[in-house]
């Protein structure tokens, strides 16, 4: 298979991420998809951050696109000596790492990786743009491996033929958490809020479910409580942008609304993902407010007047008391016990 | 003026109901509303009926334009002999009224009135459609000036400088509200939900409160709980589709799910409107499924792949335990007590 296919694959395979080749990032855009299959195309790590910001790809996507911008970054500043090779690559860093306000604490995590990278490269007088790429497929992979455990631990807790209320697109766990019910036969049914303003439920949630062969549902965002009633919902679940050590839960908007009516239904709230070591407390996270423009209109049409404003908190935070357990690969723990994640012993390494 | 520029100065006026002349009755388009100020013209009273189960007119606009569709079907029947127009009116009354299953019961009211109408103006030699005409008219009149008094009860609830989070587009209590409040100095912020799938909010609720001076933001459907944290929300209000005897408040899907996020921060919610006779317990109403298609697109954009199912339940069911007050022309009632309303002296006459 020659490169540039193999990285098509990739992208689609790896619910679609980015992908460094040629002195060019290419990153599949996640605003549009699935109606279109479109990539942006990144010529600077100064563009990889940009479409970062522009949330050309979303939830765990710019992890992976931080470490092929920073790749990008490397084949930037080729023919640059070793220290200013070191300078550019760190301001690289600092400009991908605060792309996104929320989660610039996972994203420096990234970064700082790459730096380490570059420098072992350029000890070993390796190219340093395929060192961090390589390091970048690496650590993929092995997150990967650590989701498929949390897969494993999050359908252990699904009842047989369970209804599973879903929130925005969890990126690689919602395939994970698919694949390993289906192996088990456990005939799940999804309810999909459509999470606006972009409709990461609508067009990447409901998508994969039904492409896994799930019967699905799409319901609006002002419908998760009353569906909980009427359609018996059995399990709420989300990933999450940071799991705060201190149990607060930092998810795309909607996120404390769902909890709260899982709660008042006493239906558990189980969160996936690996505790945030960058974020202690919940006051060292910023919740990013974006361009209140979108807000104000569905699909490009606007709604309102103008003079209306708009308001749009990209994320939420639901505290510990309203959730049941945050599913790691390493287990489940109690939101007031996350610690101790980090004394148990890992089955996987992985860094994001 | 002449009576179509006054139909016209009407339909704005009165927040775009209907209005019979020559033969037709004329509905401003709400789905389009404010984008656009399109007509559906009826010539018949089943089309009167199809434009209200196909959501021309949404929130009280139906009572209205079921009057005028009676007086329609007066108009459709004016040269049958009179028993042969009483069966035709009937059969009007039966359809207009079952038009939408959740508002059957305020609709028959409406329809009963207009069949008493008709058999007054047949028996004293009157026009019939005209006599229809007229008492619609009336009617409206006097629902107004009893909200009117609904929105005095409401606004003495406000803080001053309150911040008031709305649900969908609650018709008429909306500009009353405001004027009572503009009135009284209440320098109010409102937050409002954009109500999908048809955005009533956004389209109506934001831009009545915009045009009538109010600082107005809008929030999609997954906001409310947060933004009651971070923007400090002081009271939720909503009108209701029916307010049944035995409190339970039937209202656009969200409100349910904004109640219990009220609840849980400790914030009242005051619902608006009179008790509905028709409606003694809960089980006595059914929630209108309206067509999931609409769950599915946005804008008449297409948001997911073919074969993911969409649910749309148009309205939801919100406990007494969660309403902090039913705010009528009488006053406030606890909606655990609401079989004293009509023990209680009114201050207006109306009929819905």
């Amino acid at each position: 298979m020659k490169r540039q296919d193999e990285g098509l694959a990739f992208l689609l395979r790896y619910e679609n991420v980015a992908w460094y080749e040629d002195g060019k990032v290419r990153i599949l855009d996640r605003r549009i998809y699935p109606n279109e299959i479109q990539f942006v195309t990144c010529n600077t790590y100064g563009e990889v951050a940009q479409a970062i910001t522009d949330m050309v790809t979303q939830s765990a996507g710019p992890y992976t696109t931080a470490g092929m911008g920073m790749a990008l970054a490397a084949y930037e500043s080729r023919d640059m000596a070793e220290d200013d090779m070191l300078d550019f690559l760190e301001r690289a860093a600092r400009t991908i790492s605060t792309a996104r306000p929320t989660t610039t604490a996972r994203m420096t995590i990234v970064t700082n990786d790459c730096l380490n990278t570059a420098r072992k490269a350029i000890a070993a007088g390796e190219k340093v743009d395929e060192a961090i790429f390589e390091r970048t497929i690496y650590t993929l992979n092995k997150r990967y491996a650590a989701m498929a455990t949390v897969g494993e631990y999050l359908v252990d807790l699904f009842p047989e033929n369970g209804k599973i209320m879903t929130q925005c697109y969890a990126e690689t766990i919602v395939g994970t958490m698919l694949r390993v019910a289906k192996k088990r036969g456990k005939n799940l049914k999804l309810f999909v809020p459509e999470t606006r303003p972009y409709f990461q439920g609508a067009r990447l949630t409901a998508s994969v479910a039904l492409e896994q062969g799930f019967d699905t549902t799409l319901i609006t965002d002002n419908m998760p409580a009353f569906t909980m009633v009427t359609k018996k919902i059995d399990v709420f679940t989300s990933a999450a942008d940071a799991i705060v050590l201190d149990g607060h839960i930092v998810n795309k908007v909607g996120t404390y609304q769902i909890a709260i009516a899982a709660k008042y239904h006493g239906i558990p709230y189980f969160v996936t993902g690996m505790p945030d070591k960058g974020h202690p407390t919940i006051d060292t996270v910023e919740i990013e407010e974006r361009d209140p423009k979108l807000v104000l209109e569905a699909r490009g049409v606007k709604n309102t007047l103008e003079g209306v404003k708009g308001y749009y908190p990209s994320f939420d935070i639901t505290p510990p008391h309203l959730v049941s357990g945050v599913v790691t690969d390493k287990g489940i723990y109690s939101a007031y016990d996350l610690h101790r994640y980090f004394e148990d012993e890992a089955k996987h390494e992985f860094l994001l």
